[in-house]
C-alpha cells in the first residue's frame, strides 16, 4: 500500500466535486493535495474524464514538478501547482477551474468588485485579475510562470495566500487554494458564486458602490478574526 | 422528548428546502420557526453543512437571542431572527438566503420595482432594500441591529410584515418572513424569481413601466383580498 | 367511471409537465385540455402543488365557465380559458405559465422579434404583447376581459389561432394554445426558449436584424407547409 | 444483421448526448456518424423524441443525400450532412443543435471573439459566423446549400475543417465536427460554454481585448501541436 495513500483519496474526491459543483464540463479543470511531510502532492490526470477517475490514478508530482509515483502524465497545470506549494508553505490544495463567470473575468482582464457580504465573509479586498504574461513568458516554461505571475500578483498588492485563497489569470482562468484540496474546491465554487453576483450587481446598477471598510471587516472577522463566532 | 420538537422538525424541513429550490450553496442561509407558547424559535446551528443536519441539530432560542437548548451554537445572524420575533408578534417563521438575484439586488442597493402581476400575486410595492447600516451599528451589536435596520425599513413606508413579507438588507442579501417557516422558504423563492424577472424586464426594455395600479389591486385581491378565490 | 376520464387525464399529464420542464415553480401555472363533443375542459384546481395533483383532482368546466364536475376550486384564470375555448374552435388545450424570460418580455411590454430558424419553426411573426386592459376590464370581469385581450390582440394583426399559439399578455405572463394540452405546454417551453434566445441576441448585437422573409417562409413551410418533410 | 450497426450505435449514442448535456430540448438538433469505407452515414429519424430513440430507428444515407436503408424519414437536415461529407474527407460526425448561446450569437449575425484559453485550447482564430444564404438559394435546394454555405465560409478564412471544428449558421445555429460523431458533440458543448463566456466577458468589459497571438499559439499547441502534452 502507497505511502501516498491519503492524498491520492483526497485529490479524487476533491476533483469529483467539481462537475457535481458544476464548476466543470468535460476535464476543464484539476484539483491537487499536498503532503508536506513527504513534499509531494497528488494532481488529477491530464484529460481523463471525471466518470473514469480513481484514486489509483492520481499522479503524484514533487514540489519541482517532478513525477514521483503514477502510470498517467499528470495534469498541464502541474508546474503552476507545484510552483505555488513550493513558495507558499501553508497551502495544502489548488483547485484550478474554467467555471463560467470567474472565467469571463479573468477574459475581461478586470478585478472582481468587492459588492457585498458574501464577498466579505470570504476575504476583504477586489479579487485580484493577474495580468497576462510576456510573449517571452508564455513561449517559455509557460505552466511554470503561470505559477510566479500568480504570487507575484499578490504581493504586489501585499497580500500572503491566507489573506486571499482565490484569483483570476488573465485570459485563462481562475485558480483557488486552501489549507487542504476540500477547501479550495470549496473556494473555487465561491468565487463562481461571486462572480455571477458582481455582473448582476453592476447590470442592475452601474454605479453601485463598492462595500463600505466598516462592513467589510465586520463579515470577514465574524467567521475569520480572533472573535469569530461562524460555525462550531 | 423536548417540548420543541415541532419547531425542531419544522424549523429543520424548513432549512432542508434551500438547497432544494437552489437558493444556497454550502452553508449559506439559515431558516427558523417560532413557537409563540414557549416565547421561543428552533434555528439551524451555524456553519454546518445541510447533508448533516438533522431536527435535534436546531437549537433552540429566546426572543432576546439567548440560548435555551441545544448542543451546537446558533446561526451568526440568530440576533436578527430574534429582534423580528420580539416585535412582530404575528410571524411564525424567518428565511434567509445569499440567493444570486436577490443578493444581486441587495448589493446593488435598490428597490425591485413592480413589473408584473408575479410579484403583485404577493404584494403590492417595490420590494425595500434596507440602506447599508452606519459605522457604529455595524461594529456595535451588528445583527441585532440589523434586525433593527429591516424594521425602522418598513416602518418609514408604512408597512407592516403582514403587508410585505420580503425585503433586502443593502450589500448584504434577502430576509424573508411569514406564519410559518414553510411560508417563509417559499417567500425567499418568490423573491429570488421576481428580482430575476425584474433585471431581465430592464434589460429588455430599460423604459419598462412599474405595474399600473389597478392590476397591483386586482392580482393582490385575487389572491389575498377578503374575495379572494385563488387556491381552495 | 366519468365520461370525463380522458381528459382528466390528459390534462393531468399535461400540468405535470410544467415543472418537469421547468416552466414553473410552486403553483405558478395550468393547463386545461377541451373534449369538443362534450363541450367542456379539465383544467388544474387552484394553488395545489404539481407533487399533489391527481387526475381526479381536475376540475371540468363548461365553455361560459361554469364548474360541471370536481371537489375542487378550478384555477383562478380559468375563465381566460374558457373564454378562448368558445371562440376558437379548433384548440384542444390551453397552457398558461409565469416562465422567467418569457415573463420578462411580457413585463417589458415587447413584441418578440423574430431573430431566427428556432423561432420561425414555429410560427412566422414576432410573438405579440397584448398591451395592459383598461382599469375597467381589470376591476370588472378581469380573467373573462384577459381572453378577449388576447384574442383582440391576434385579429388586430390579423392573425389565427392557428397561425400563431402563443402571446404575451402585458405585466402579465404567456398563454399558449394547441391542438392538445401536451402541444400547448410544448409551447410553452419553446416560447421561453425563444423569448430567452431573442434577449441574448439583443445583447450580442443591438442592431441584429429581423430574420429575412425567405428564410422565415422556408423554415414554417418545411415543417408545417403542404409539402413539409420534417417528422414522420 | 446490417453491415451498418456500428454507425447506427454511434450515431444513437452520440445523439443521446445532446439531451444529456442540455444542448437541445424537445428535438431540436441531430447528429450523425459516417462510415468512410462503405460510403454513408447513420443520423437521427426527423421530428423523433429522444426518449424513443434506439439504434435501429438510425436512417442510413449515403454522401449525395439517398436514403439506403432505415424505416423512418431522416432528418430534415440530411442534405447539410451529406455535403458535408461528401467534400471533406476526414470527418467522421456532425452535430447540429440549437443550443442556447450558441444560437443566440448566429442570430445576431456576428463571429464570436477568441477572448480566453477555453476557446485557444480547441481553435486557434474567431468562431466564423456564415452570413444568411441569398433568396434564391433559401427557396432551392436550402439544406444542401447550407452545407456550401458552410464549406465556403471556411474556405474565405482559409480554413480547413480540421484546423477549426465549429461554425454558426448566419440567423440559424451552430454546426460542429469531428473525426466521429462523440468528437463533433463534444465541439458543440464546448461551442456552447465558449459562447456564453465570450457574452459575459463582453458585458463585464465592452473593450475586453482579443487573446494575444502567444497565447493562442501557446494554448492550442500544448493539446494539439507536435509537442503537445494534453492528455494521455
Amino acid at each position: 500500500m502507497s505511502q501516498f495513500n491519503r492524498i491520492k483519496q483526497e485529490a479524487y474526491e476533491a476533483n469529483m466535486l467539481l462537475p457535481k459543483l458544476n464548476l466543470v464540463i468535460f476535464t476543464f479543470g484539476n484539483v491537487s493535495a499536498a503532503d508536506r511531510s513527504l513534499g509531494v502532492f497528488a494532481i488529477k490526470p491530464s484529460g481523463v474524464p471525471y466518470d473514469q477517475l480513481s484514486a489509483e490514478k492520481m499522479v503524484i508530482v514533487d514540489f519541482d514538478g517532478k513525477i514521483v509515483e503514477g502510470h498517467f502524465r499528470p495534469s498541464s497545470d502541474t508546474k503552476t501547482h507545484a510552483v505555488l506549494y513550493k513558495h507558499w508553505e501553508n497551502i495544502g490544495g489548488i483547485s484550478h477551474t474554467h467555471s463560467t463567470y470567474a472565467t469571463a473575468w479573468a477574459q475581461s482582464q478586470r478585478d472582481i468588485p468587492i459588492f457585498g457580504t458574501t464577498h466579505a465573509d470570504h476575504n476583504t479586498v477586489d479579487i485580484p485579475c493577474a495580468p497576462p504574461m510576456t510573449d517571452e513568458m508564455i513561449s517559455g516554461n509557460y505552466e511554470y510562470e503561470t505559477g510566479f505571475q500568480i504570487m507575484d500578483c499578490l504581493r504586489e498588492k501585499n497580500l500572503s495566500p491566507a489573506d486571499l485563497e482565490m484569483i483570476l489569470v488573465g485570459n485563462h482562468a481562475p485558480f483557488t487554494w486552501g489549507k487542504n484540496a476540500e477547501k479550495a474546491v470549496y473556494n473555487s465554487a465561491v468565487l463562481e458564486n461571486i462572480a455571477q453576483m458582481a455582473l448582476l450587481t453592476e447590470q442592475i446598477n452601474p454605479n453601485a458602490p463598492r462595500l463600505k471598510d466598516s462592513l467589510i471587516k465586520k463579515h470577514f472577522e465574524r467567521k475569520h478574526g480572533p472573535d469569530s463566532y461562524y460555525g462550531q
